[in-house]
């Protein structure tokens, strides 16, 4: 009887629930916690048959309800709390919560980090999560989640994991109507109008997401600020959040307009040197922890693109931080001052010779000049989250500062959206450049080099309310990796590749091989199709959508794409040597060395530092036009090369997410033959040579690529 | 052996999918299909044990696949496709696809309509749904599981039910940028920017819900429109969608602009009368159908508000109309003329002593001057969407045109995103207003009264990207039951509220009934807290968030609030009498004549219509001034009653949504007091009264009121 019943209500319940539990729409991020099979699951079901949390306090519980929710979906059955180790115990410890010494010595596993080992107690296996603060146990929890749910082996686990670098944040360019600044995945989540009273769902889930990748911290307002976000309604607003991130190790932190003491203070002045400035500004951190005790911080870009800023006064960015720094320094507070300036003041201002030198001119002579309570934000690179840019000059240049890394997690200038281009070689690949001042450029960004104890790194989110969170499922994994790499930056961006692939789709080799092929070959060939051999900023103005490298009437010379590529009859690149604006020389004397000659300067960075002759040979022996041409060939055909292997997955992964990423590759294979054909287009025009044999003319004359408009581009600021 | 592994899996089952189950968003709307239990279930399971679909159409087989979904949700159990009719069968049948005449009259059932009986034949009991197209069996399939949702006796089914208005309308005030003017919903459900490649799965959900309430058609684009909505591109992108939606019956329309042939057609004017204007519109319309071969036709909004229309050109709106109704007829489209018109042209037209007659005074002149396939579309009221408007005087004055009724959806002026103000009785008091012409505002509106068979209703959607699509829980009553109102005039708000209560949370009585109560008074709640006996629009400039009685200072004297209430030291309301603006002689001699009198005008409606006397003494016996503020009080009580009440369903409803509508009854009460504090603040300042005895002052004075500000409130057009 029991058995009838049981197999109906199984019936039942399959068919009941099957349409929502099989909507693989991308909401579940890589926290999907697919069902496991066969050994994986024995394994699981094995590891996780009680959880054991003496510790009280809501990361911690946080971490069991985690557990439970995990190992419920992975293995079928959730594990009970339980008050003593039995075989199969998950157990959370801290020092503070174990009766007895902890087999894992509490100072390798500093503020965040912890351990994961494998133990056997009283003849018992037991899963020890240990960290010195509940906020680690909930960190080595998403660990040990990730492993179950990548079928990595459980039984011999010997785990100890810490984070390299202190502030690891999100920087969202969220507006307060709900608009996000190049943003691609929808509106803004925050739903301002209806905080504090109502706090969506999806902030829970948002922390979580944030917290399993290690991310401790969020800006939640665009750098190009509005001073209503430091009024007392938004800042019950921020609060509201930051309860709802609390337990997960997550602190709210805003940006800063300048002229807030000015607009919403009643003020006649933002001098950083004025006292009543100083008095508004401390009175105003008084009040915003008076709501959020444990507020993060300012994120503050002055003096650039329009932005109001300390040298509207003639102080320097390091006299506003400063005086910043004196108002949150009593609550532990820290300002990060955005190094991401140009244009800020006269429109003849001699610098505009090179836009890439002038965060370098501005901050390289402030260096020591900063309270200990500032971070200076500097650019990846030096012009604007380019496909391809060198690493900023300033990464090496400022010892004395503790320099917090900016990548830009949603795609701007490199596909949006729809393009599959995964960053995580671009972040690779700048952490991992050599500064030529005796480490890499992580080893600056982590405090190794230089001995700073405040580090950080902070990525623009590609958040927003797309079900999918990013636009595109595959716009996930940029999130994923910025936050492992912020945890440590000297992962590999294909280990990481993998780890998001087995959570995101399946730890099927069959589905994670083929995907991580495509992943890690996706950024070279955005390179190749839009911006080859160290081209930049060749982008559409405005909604730096597609190609467009003739525009060369805008008011600005920097905000032209001809003032970047500088072809000519004779060749292309823009010349930063000596003979041209000597930007190399801000690199330290063995890069900017290697820098200065052609020979010696990789050929994917050539004309980004120089102005290299149409005819000048490859080392592949073509000459520079032709491998332009094949350049964005190569980009086109892998993207090709994607579709077919995509194709291959279709019996291996659910329809819905299947056929978004199909569709999508499918308008990045279309929009990646815009870009060869419009760039090739053009650059012929210049360069009058032919096309190397067998590289096909444009489907249109070059007139027809200018014509094309975008008047509702998305992300575009207003 | 087998029943412990059926216990087991099921556990895992449960277990497993419990989150994803569980999670009561709202995203399912009132298609639910919650599993039934007891009686209900048996009936439900011996009903719908297969299904028998002869037709072959997209529609048909739409239906099947939506009686599969449904009953397996409901009984857990899929009925299977059969061939042949056993006992239980559900039979989709039309005179096309059945060898034997059906047992149903086809006469019976229109274009649109559906019978659903219970028959006997060879000794089986078959569930007949029966139509003449395949549309009605999607339109009968929705039904049964509606009555099976609802626990409705399905053992002696003999429905008949045909819509009594043809075209049944969603207007998007969508924006191509992606938002939506007065949208409280998020951003604009429709992706123009992955249109038309990527088909969002969330377009077949809203083609599904709208199907289920019997919408036939939706307006894609904002009536204030851009023309690049009749370019190519998005063209081909509202094709997309029209692909989407044919199965579910929804013809696409567009708003079109006025002043097109000038912006996209290189033509120097749009002069109705112009041959190459007309040339322009008919090409513009052959374009269209050849992407979307069941295009329905144009929506226009000219000569208001700032839109260009065929009085730039000294034409009437007829001369417009006419123009593209020719262009359209062909090809079997309509004409959607808006008669909301105000404010055209020069600032000092002598029709601004009343902007509610304009419409009247622009319109009624034309009768029988439009082509026959143009509809003038209405406003329910003369003024905007108000909590309450007496019905437009148009209604019953034009028997020779199709007056198309238009309500709002979104609750521009009604509580926004927030307020539980059910529109069902608004909708339904219109509806039933009698025009004094031998007949209702519906029996106008359903063509009864004048037979014409062309026939309309539209209503602006309400729906966004929100996850519950309409902003809240119960904003999604207000679609449901303009789309049931649109389908039957006649229904009455109570029945449909009961009808979506028992879809949307449970049929359980102890559910049903105190929702229903809740819903019934809302909207006068609304009324009372907001625009008492009579007034409107008071609300704050731009945004109609929150009250601003006061506002004096605007450049348009109707843009106004005090143009609108007319508050002075003797009392209070618009004279519209023939001693004031004589807007009355507009409405047909009997409704004139008691509205012409304060003795016979409603309560209700007494300052709509008369200034009176703060002292004048109402049917309760106390003086104006003391009911208004009684009214005021009145709606705060009820919000505050409405709070009680659903706090006695925490037991009854799930966690997530009962948690958003108790948040969102907090902030509507918190509100309901401010609009009663700041209008009793302002009126008192202006009748020199005290309060009636036990009434509480204002929390703040009025200029505390006066100073508020909403910089970010959602829905603003920008």
């Amino acid at each position: 009887m029991w058995s009838r019943l049981c197999c109906w209500l199984l019936a039942c319940a399959i068919l009941t629930v099957a349409p929502a539990a099989s909507a693989e729409d991308g909401y579940q991020l890589w926290l999907r916690y697919a069902p496991l099979q066969g050994a994986a699951l024995q394994s699981a079901a094995a590891h996780a048959k009680a959880i054991m949390v003496p510790a009280q306090g809501p990361s911690a519980q946080t971490a069991q309800a985690e557990l439970q929710r995990g190992f419920a979906s992975l293995t079928g059955k959730t594990p009970q709390s339980t008050q003593s180790l039995t075989d199969g115990t998950i157990w959370l410890a801290t020092p503070a919560s174990s009766p007895t010494p902890l087999p894992v010595s509490p100072s390798t596993l500093g503020e965040e980090g912890y351990a994961i080992r494998t133990i056997r107690m009283q003849g018992k296996t037991v899963t020890l999560i240990a960290a010195n603060h509940d906020i680690g146990l909930l960190y080595g929890a998403f660990h040990l989640l990730r492993l179950a749910s990548s079928e990595a082996d459980l039984d011999h686990l010997d785990i100890t994991s810490t984070p390299r670098i202190k502030l690891r944040m999100l920087n969202h360019w969220d507006n307060l109507d709900g608009t996000v600044e190049r943003g691609y995945a929808g509106a803004s989540i925050w739903d301002w109008w209806h905080l504090p009273d109502f706090k969506d769902p999806r902030y829970t889930e948002y922390a979580r997401a944030n917290a399993s990748i290690g991310i401790n911290g969020t800006v939640l307002n665009n750098v190009n600020a509005k001073a209503d976000s430091l009024t007392a309604p938004y800042i019950a607003k921020a609060a509201a959040l930051a309860d709802v991130f609390r337990p997960y190790g997550i602190k709210v932190y805003l940006s800063a307009k300048w002229s807030a003491p000015i607009e919403i203070g009643s003020l006649k002045t933002a001098d950083p040197l004025d006292p009543q400035v100083a008095k508004w500004w401390a009175a105003k951190a008084d009040e915003i922890y008076a709501a959020i005790p444990d507020f993060g911080g300012f994120l503050v870009k002055a003096n650039s693109e329009g932005q109001p800023g300390p040298q509207d006064y003639h102080r320097t960015h390091a006299d506003g931080a400063n005086m910043l720094a004196a108002a949150l320094k009593p609550h532990g507070g820290v300002v990060i001052w955005r190094a991401f300036v140009y244009a800020a003041g006269a429109q003849k201002d001699p610098r505009l010779d090179d836009r890439a030198k002038q965060a370098y001119d501005d901050f390289k002579p402030l260096d020591g000049k900063f309270a200990d309570n500032v971070l200076v934000q500097v650019k990846n690179g030096a012009i604007d989250f380019q496909p391809r840019e060198p690493f900023h000059p300033l990464f090496g240049a400022m010892p004395k500062t503790p320099l917090m890394m900016e990548f830009q997690i949603t795609k701007e200038y490199i596909g949006q959206s729809t393009h599959l281009t995964y960053l995580g070689p671009l972040f690779e690949e700048t952490l991992r450049a050599d500064t030529g001042t005796g480490g890499t450029v992580a080893d600056v960004v982590d405090g190794k080099l230089d001995h700073h104890r405040l580090t950080g790194i902070a990525g623009i989110a590609n958040i927003g309310t797309d079900r999918n969170w990013s636009g595109s499922i595959f716009n996930q994994a940029d999130w994923y990796a910025f936050g492992r790499l912020a945890w440590d930056p000297q992962l590999s961006a294909q280990q990481i590749a993998q780890e998001w692939a087995a959570q995101t789709f399946s730890p099927d080799p069959r589905v994670v091989t083929p995907v991580v092929a495509m992943m890690e070959g996706s950024r070279e060939a955005a390179v190749d199709y839009m911006t080859p051999l160290g081209l930049a900023h060749v982008m559409g103005t405005g909604h730096h959508y597609g190609p467009a490298p003739w525009i060369a009437n805008l008011e600005r010379p920097e905000w032209n794409p001809v003032y970047y590529h500088r072809a000519d009859a004779e060749g292309i690149g823009f010349d930063r040597t000596a003979k041209g604006s000597n930007a190399i020389a801000q690199y330290a004397p063995p890069v900017a060395a290697r820098l200065s000659k052609l020979e010696t300067t990789p050929e994917k960075e050539w004309l980004w530092f120089h102005h290299v002759g149409w005819d000048q040979k490859l080392a592949s022996g073509e000459t520079l036009w032709d491998g332009l041409v094949h350049h964005y060939d190569h980009g086109v055909a892998y993207v090709a090369g994607m579709q077919q292997t995509w194709e291959t997955l279709r019996p291996l992964i659910d329809a819905e997410r299947f056929t978004q990423t199909q569709t999508y590759l499918a308008i990045q294979h279309r929009e990646a033959q815009w870009w060869r054909d419009a760039s090739i287009a053009y650059f012929q025009s210049i360069s009058h040579r032919p096309l190397p044999a067998g590289a096909a003319a444009p489907a249109h004359g070059l007139d027809w690529y200018k014509a094309l408009r975008f008047p509702y581009a998305p992300g575009n600021p207003k």
